[in-house]
Parts: structure tokens; sequence; C-alpha cells
């Protein structure tokens, strides 16, 4: 399966007093795209019904390319490593118009229960979902 | 001409610990919808090209329905009033899954010479694009 | 008594595209003043213990000078009017380099039961918080 | 010389839904450390004045403890490694209140004359500076 991939546009507000986006928002246009591979309220059901929820625990960022208001990016995620309760994802960010690699990341999250805040095995439907994202 | 249209989700990030969206999103989202209006780049093409930007002078807004992770929303602009160099667009919130109003709000910006900071008269094409924004 | 003060920085991240602040920032930034007006944690502690909240239901907000990255700014909180559940704050935003005035507010919240979501009657140690600040 | 150290406090709209801090906020606040360093206004005048930038190149981050709205934290900054053109700061990312570590990184920045985005060897005064930020 190929890996997971959401288009956003850059904001008027992304950018920082260089002109460029904000480093900080990179780590956001990740997060959106995480949001989206669970659908449009998937993610909410899973944090409030099923209240699993997947913590930021390590983060790696490489960036290569500067983004500027209008530019347009896709950012890719696929699995990484698989783990009992953690999952690395690694994404790129492509700016669209000209396909240039802007940044790479790896996000090592752990699925916990959000009433303990302590560890979970990630379930089975999610585990499928995430080994379903590979880079082939 | 309808009112310009813009669909949103509410984002994990966009919340506060009330855990409603944090009021000044709601501006956020208003101006996303406003990028929007002018194609994917045209708002950069607008500033960069032609040296025009449209900063807000004054703004009323009321809130109705609070807002939470996984909404989505719909966002609309119509054109309020029309000066000269000024225009009052009023932008209304809808919740997309069962048509809540959510926010109704007023903004007034005024069209200015980027390089200067003085105001313009409202081209003609923009001109009409903005008469184009009406309820009916 | 004087108006509540506290003083902030423009920050690398709070500008947009025309390199001024994003207006979005400005509620920004008078959601921390207030927040600032119930100390450290107090407010924490209004809404976690207390369970009282004060979300905003109606906004108008006024812009005169754009700001700047590097800008330090002042935030004073009046309170305007004040009725049984609603109270109505109003902030200016003055550059302190040069005392120029950027923006002025008026801010109207309601108190209500964070459980609920239904309006409060102000507690008495609130109001009397609130009536203390005067522009006097 | 000490690490170069800066207290903020958690704001209201800097959680997420799952009621933690956004993970990107912290990158935002080490940021916010990160201006400071250069002073009130400083950081401004090394961009507009003498045309320099740091842009993120490379980042590592470890998330320990989550931070709560009502939290206040204090981020330290010392220099791991210096480069002609690049340096690595490390990051910590404190607790007050209990002294709990909350979060570690590594960001990685590159001067560059902000006119042509080129690399640039750090200049003498800057490189004084973040010699002295060691953790001694």
């Amino acid at each position: 399966m190929p890996p997971f991939r959401y288009v956003q546009a850059v904001r008027f507000g992304d950018v920082d007093h260089a002109g460029i986006v904000y480093y900080p928002r990179f780590f956001h246009y990740c997060h959106v795209a995480f949001e989206e591979l669970f659908g449009a309220s998937g993610y909410r059901h899973l944090l409030d019904e099923r209240k699993i929820g997947f913590p930021a625990v390590h983060v790696e960022f490489d960036f290569s390319t500067p983004l500027r208001f209008g530019d347009t990016i896709e950012v890719s995620i696929t699995t990484a490593t698989l783990g009992r309760s953690s999952v690395t994802f690694a994404y790129e960010v492509t700016r669209v118009e000209d396909r240039a690699a802007c940044a790479r990341a790896r996000v090592t999250v752990v699925a916990i229960d959000m009433r303990s805040f302590s560890p979970l095995p990630i379930p089975d439907d999610l585990r499928a979902l995430f080994q379903g994202l590979d880079s082939g």
C-alpha cells in the first residue's frame, strides 16, 4: 500500500519575521496529516470513545527547503517501525509546485490509555492501518 | 452570486483548556477562507506582485456555539459594505454536521500599498470580485 | 484602582506574510493578559477546581498601528460593564517603546459552569476583582 | 558560564484535545527562549540590520512529561557543538513547580545571509555569545 498523503496550503499566518514558514509549523502540518489518516472525525472518536491517544515521545526533523506563503505542500506518512505500543512514522514534506523535498521527519508516538496516560498495546485494527503505510 | 464558502476541519491543536476552540482561532478560520477567496496562490500574487494588502482595521464577532476537535465548519463570506478603499465582509461560521450557527463576524479591511502601508482605491477587478459576494 | 497591565513581546512567529502581527494574534495577546489577571495558576484553579470558565461571546476590535517582531506591548484591562453573568472588558494594546496606541477591544465573556456550559452568576470574589479594574 | 534560562507560562490555548501541551508548541517555547537570548529587540536587529538569520536545519526532541495549562516552565539553552556556520543548541524544558524534566532537544541552526539565504561564518561576537553557553 502506498504512503498516506495529505495536501495542505501554507497560510498567511504560518510564516515568521524571516518570511519563511516558522519551523514549529512543520510539526503542525505533520500532525494535521496524522489526524487525516483517521478520517474526518476518526481521531476524535479514537480519543473520546475508545480512549486511545498517541502522544509524541521522540521527534527527528530535517529541513531542506524553506517554504513560503502561497506554497502548497504534500505530507506523506509511512510506518518506519511498529512495536507493541510504539510506532515510528516517517514524514516527508514535499512542495507540490515543483516536487521540492522540504523536510523529512521521524515521529515516534506511543499508544496510551487517555484515562491513565499509561501505554497500551496498539489495537489490531490500528496495527493493520499502520502496517499498510509502506513506501512501496 | 452566492457567498464564497470554504470548508475546514477543527484541528487537534485548535482547542484550549476548556476543550473548545480557542476563540482567537475563529479569526484564523475566517482569514483562511479569505485567502481561499483569491485562489491557491492568488493572495500571495496580490501581495508580492501587485503590492496590495488588506489589513484588518475593525472586527466584530459574535460566538453562539462552541466548536470542538473533530467538527467540520463552513465559513461563508459576503460583502456587507464596499467603499473606495475599505470593504466590510460578513462571515458566518456554520458547523457542517448539523448546520449549527457557530459564529458571525464583520471584518473591515483597507486596501493598502504594501510598500507604504497607505490606503489605495480598491482596483476594479477586486471590486468586481467583492461585489459578487452577496447573500442572494 | 488602575487597570490591570501586562507586558509582552511580539514574537518571531507572530507575524504574517505582510511582515506585521497576524491579526488573530492580538486576541491571543489579550487572552494572555486575561490569564495573568488571575495569577500564575489562578485561571487553571478557577477552571479545574471551581469549574468556572469565561468563554467570549462578543468581541469588537479596532486596529490602529501595526506591530512588528521585536516590539514590546502593554495590554491593559479595565471593566467596562459588569452584569449578573456577563462582563465586558476593555483592552488597550500600547507599544511600550513609543506609547503608540495599537489596538482597542471590547470582549464580553459569560461566566459558565464548566460541567454544563450554562451561565452562572459571577461569584462575589471575582465580581470584586473585576470591579477593581477601572480606568481611574 | 551557565546556560541561558528563560521562564514561560503554559497558556490556555497551548493545549490540544488530549488536554496536554500540543507538541509543536514545545518548539515554539524553545524558539522564544532563543529570541530572548539576544535580548528584547536584539534578534530583530540581527535580522534586519545585520541581515543574519539562524534557520533550523535539524531538530531532535524527546518528550518525557506532558505539560498542562497553568504549568510554568524554564527553558535552558547550552551550546552543544559550534561549527564554522552551524551551531547545535541543547535545550532542556523543566517544569518550575516540581523541577520535572519535560523535554530535551537539540536544534541545529545555520547562520545565513538573509538576502541570499546562503551560509555565513558565525560572526565573532555571536560565536563568543554561544561559546559562553555551557552547562558548567
